[in-house]
């Protein structure tokens, strides 16, 4: 339990903010595959700080290196293990933060588990730095998943009240997805992606922070993908994506919105287009007790405001057992949902080809 | 991958509809554990048709049989395997469907996986009837966190548009939860119960169906279970969520209204209350970096509203491969909405148990 | 942990020796595969006492029900479950032995691990009548095994101090096997056979019991199935030998032998032969590195005299904490070694037919 | 399936013997272990090579980094990673085996599953020098053991015809284990090392290997731990065995003996002594229906001889598919029974290990 996730391919993830490294070992990965490295990095950017000015100033680079399962540009079958080392840490940022768990943080309940033990510099093992391992085994999935034909891609959806248009969950196509790939603010609609960087910067000059909504699209999945119980594609979907920190909300189709329609409006009806079976609408997100139908798998992923703000906060000295208070220095992201798009971009990619992989060998 | 979940105690479910039985099989359980047969009777009621005008005539009274594990009124140990056999089953009311899926079910999609193998009787293995089963494991689980201090209870929060007050996330009590899981229509405020029953018996009138949202809550969790990758306490309970037929989203805490809330409202500061650390606010639901912090875990599932409808749907006949309609026979509950209720409650129970029991054991 | 394996398919057991049934549910069966019910009959058949006159005189008959993963003939692709019903039990046999654990059976050890709990008549779940289900199990296993041109058999090597022939492991052929699979007393060499069965004969004089080894071959195993850490094709199939009750020893190709060659014997040198890669001789029992090389798969398992004799045995008295002394009543064999036979290819075959389909998925 | 192992403890594997490093992640351990690093040093010098003249030369030091899961001394709770970087690798030394595989070795094997694409020099994944990882890992286990009291430790058995003398199976005590833990070459009977080391030196002058066998104690192990199936005490300490290279078989207690025994002397009968339950010989090894008894664990496993051998074997060349011949050339040991020994008692020590950590969380 806990720091390895998946049956047909593994994934151990380790490492902390302020210590040595976080990397990553993939177990299973089929052999003989062409790794694009410079896609890979790019993926990284894409999560990385200092961007631009609505994230934080610390310069990492999120460099890796792969120690294993990969010889002459292919992957070996053996396990790829992948490490990005920590620079530019400034661990004396953290030494208040010893005793005084900081709101919204794990600081508090990290403390507890671990009877105190843990790495708290930084948030340690919880640091949202650990996604950039995420997003570099979600590269390689990406990879993997294009040479079967299938994409995944997203947009910021909402930041505070603003609010970008929704995918077409019947028609949304590659072209799109490519589109929001190479955008530094990836949004459908610009006008809403200007306002919210303006709740961005407002939040940031308030000392405070927002949260957002992301919605990604996976598609081109083949229908007949997933498992009733105990293993829904909803399931595996939303097992990793809550496993990124600051995700606190998952729905797939139509989601919350279902609670309000009737079943005849809920229900995707079925057609025939050139042989193959589609639906008209798209409100369970192309996945059908548990299982995909072929139409786009769509989902959205609430991000809480980042916990790390510039305002004086209550909290409590853990060693004294008393009320106290806390201002957090150093340098924080007034909003991580455009950094936190790329993580749960990969954690489905992950999961979608986890979902591909096992339950199947036999029936080939 | 599929029907089998859980490291500490391992579920494995199985049956159809309109087969032989449903059951389960329990590996895992403490030795010695004295059940409360009426209390499992008691879950399993809450969750069968026919207690009232709005669900299904259908007969069942889901009857249970142990049949290993359990001697001299305690279990033993070994693996625990019960079944619910099926009875007053019509399997000719499904015959028409066998080649036309029904919208919003998983005829299609379980016809694809299985390339046509599946016992479509009935939705076979997809049938929402599995969930007696989970409320049958449930109702085990729920006896072994009551004897840690743990309560697990929720009501129906909204019916289309009518919507129940909300749990009070801080201050949310046991008395509450008790009340709540004795009433047959469990709502904080009656009269929004007696207007959701009205939405309800509209949508049957009108030959449909209605959704809806279910909110749960976790009382007296321990601070320090759960943890950071992968297996957060969001993605343990989401995982066995989304098995349950019909949930389409999961929210924690304040869930999708994080996305408007600035940080300096979203972060719940601590103080310390009779030596205990507390938050005023619990706008991440009791799970701070997927660990558990002893405030309550508050959670919301989506039901989308049940697929089978009486009225005239668009469909394909997958053996001649053209568009054709169909008009669903047989009994059905214009909404599932208070059935789920308890098969979220026993899923939320059963996560809860593995978060105890894994991970933790050497560290005593 | 416990009674739960596999990761392509999963296998649940479950029951006790004088409980209602016992029983496994498969987990993860391809759809549509077409038993064939005669068959796995007659492997239990191998397996059910009473045959002769060296196993006990127990009535079992092993007969079995399907109750759900089956329709039509094949298997859905659900979770397949098979209940074998314990009858004619004689639980008064057992009622002294509640506190006076047996020598060389786990009274003592259930007493332990499950506090008093366990149900202790007949051994409960620690029976060899579990091995009916893993008989079952490994039915289907060897039938979905033979439809890739996979065979598993094997013989009594050795009973007491009588041994068979060993099998030829660069030459032995389906023929051999099959013939072996109808003889009522498995070995190669008929008088060998004869002597075998005066030492277990004598054995039943004395009131006693006597061991034995098992050789199993698995022929026409395609090269390069298996892991190189952790699951080599050993590990796999000897962790699942070692849950059979009264396993306590296995070995692939020359085994033990190994230890006194040199390596210029005991590697097995390359030829090519019609294009296909072979080994002139098979001491690796066609496994390197954890994975096949396309020779049979050769290994011996060491099964130890049957627990239960007719003889006064020194114990203890657990509840007066005292020593005492025990004479088993009750039906026992003298031997078992024919009939954990049986067992021991099912285990191999479910081991197999694991290797085959996990961890393979993702290259096709 | 492959490169990760464990439930309570999970240990991920990577690293080839002429890549960058090989490494383990040990997700799972306890938060707070001060860990004695000279320990862990003195076990890994124990594997390496070069300790005296019966082993290669290659001038492996072994020398590890722990990059996570460790602060200030202790255990964090969060995956420890640890990289043992490779150094002196001569990879000239293997450029003629890309298609011409070593009899012995899983060149062949690891060519065909991984389809070619496999690191081949030195072996890859294959190569005996990833059990450095597992030794490291193993020297952890045995500390946390320790604080538990529990002692592992073993010697050679055997080396070629010559053996030494048997652990007392009943009364092996905790300094004999140390005793002979401090051994260059630990065997109990220096006689028969002196003539052990002159097969090894015979085999090496001969430009050949040798195998042999090693014997293992796990002292003072509470009864009660261990499953009945599937996870076998055996079960569980096979599998983990049979994943180092060169172990063909493992037997445990009286092990292969127990075919020509009657079972009035096979089984141990019990005896009360201090108000503690023993047994007066202890031919099953301490596993009862796979769960400890309290008597000492005791095994043994056969280490087929070094398959790098000097003199000129049969071969195949794999690209021109034709029979052909192959001299290895480099370094290699004659033996590495030695080396093998402190691996083999990491394996078991990390089986053991899950054992005491799985399944008994929710009983205590």
């Amino acid at each position: 339990m806990g720091g390895v996730w998946g049956s047909s391919i593994k994934y151990s993830i380790f490492g902390e903010s302020h210590g040595r490294a976080v990397g990553i070992v993939i177990d299973g990965l089929p052999a003989g595959i062409k790794l694009d490295i410079g896609f890979i990095k790019c993926e990284m950017s894409r999560r990385a700080p200092a961007r631009n000015d609505i994230s934080s100033a610390r310069g990492e680079i999120d460099d890796f290196e792969i120690i294993s399962g990969y010889y002459n540009g292919v992957t070996t079958g053996a396990p790829l293990c992948a490490i990005i080392p920590n620079i530019d840490v400034h661990s004396q940022d953290y030494d208040e933060l010893k005793n005084k768990p900081r709101p919204g943080h794990a600081d508090y309940t990290g403390f507890v588990k671990y009877s105190g033990y843990n790495d708290y510099r930084g948030g340690g093992h919880f640091s949202g730095r650990l996604t950039s391992a995420i997003v570099f085994a979600g590269a390689i999935a990406k990879q993997i998943l294009k040479t079967r034909g299938i994409t995944i891609g997203g947009h910021i959806l909402k930041i505070g009240k603003v609010q970008d248009s929704c995918f077409d969950m019947v028609n949304v196509s590659c072209r799109i997805l490519d589109e929001l790939r190479k955008k530094d603010f990836p949004v459908l609609d610009e006008d809403k992606g200007r306002d919210m960087k303006n709740v961005i910067m407002n939040a940031k000059e308030g000392l405070d922070s927002v949260g957002g909504i992301v919605e990604v699209a996976v598609l081109d999945m083949p229908a007949g993908v997933g498992n009733p119980f105990f293993d829904s594609v909803e399931s595996m979907i939303s097992h990793l994506l809550f496993s990124i920190p600051a995700v606190k909300g998952v729905e797939f189709g139509a989601g919350f919105d279902l609670a309000d329609m009737n079943g005849s409006k809920a229900n995707d009806e079925f057609y025939i287009n050139g042989g193959r079976v589609r639906t008209y609408t798209n409100n369970n997100g192309g996945i059908l007790g548990g299982i995909t139908d072929g139409m786009p798998i769509i989902f959205r992923a609430v991000i809480k405001p980042t916990s790390s703000i510039g305002l004086m906060e209550r909290t409590v000295d853990l060693e004294k057992k008393e009320n106290t208070q806390i201002k957090i220095k150093g340098r924080h992201d007034p909003c991580i949902v455009p950094r936190a798009l790329p993580a749960v971009e990969s954690a489905a990619a992950m999961a979608v080809l986890e979902l591909l992989g096992s339950g199947t060998a036999l029936n080939k």
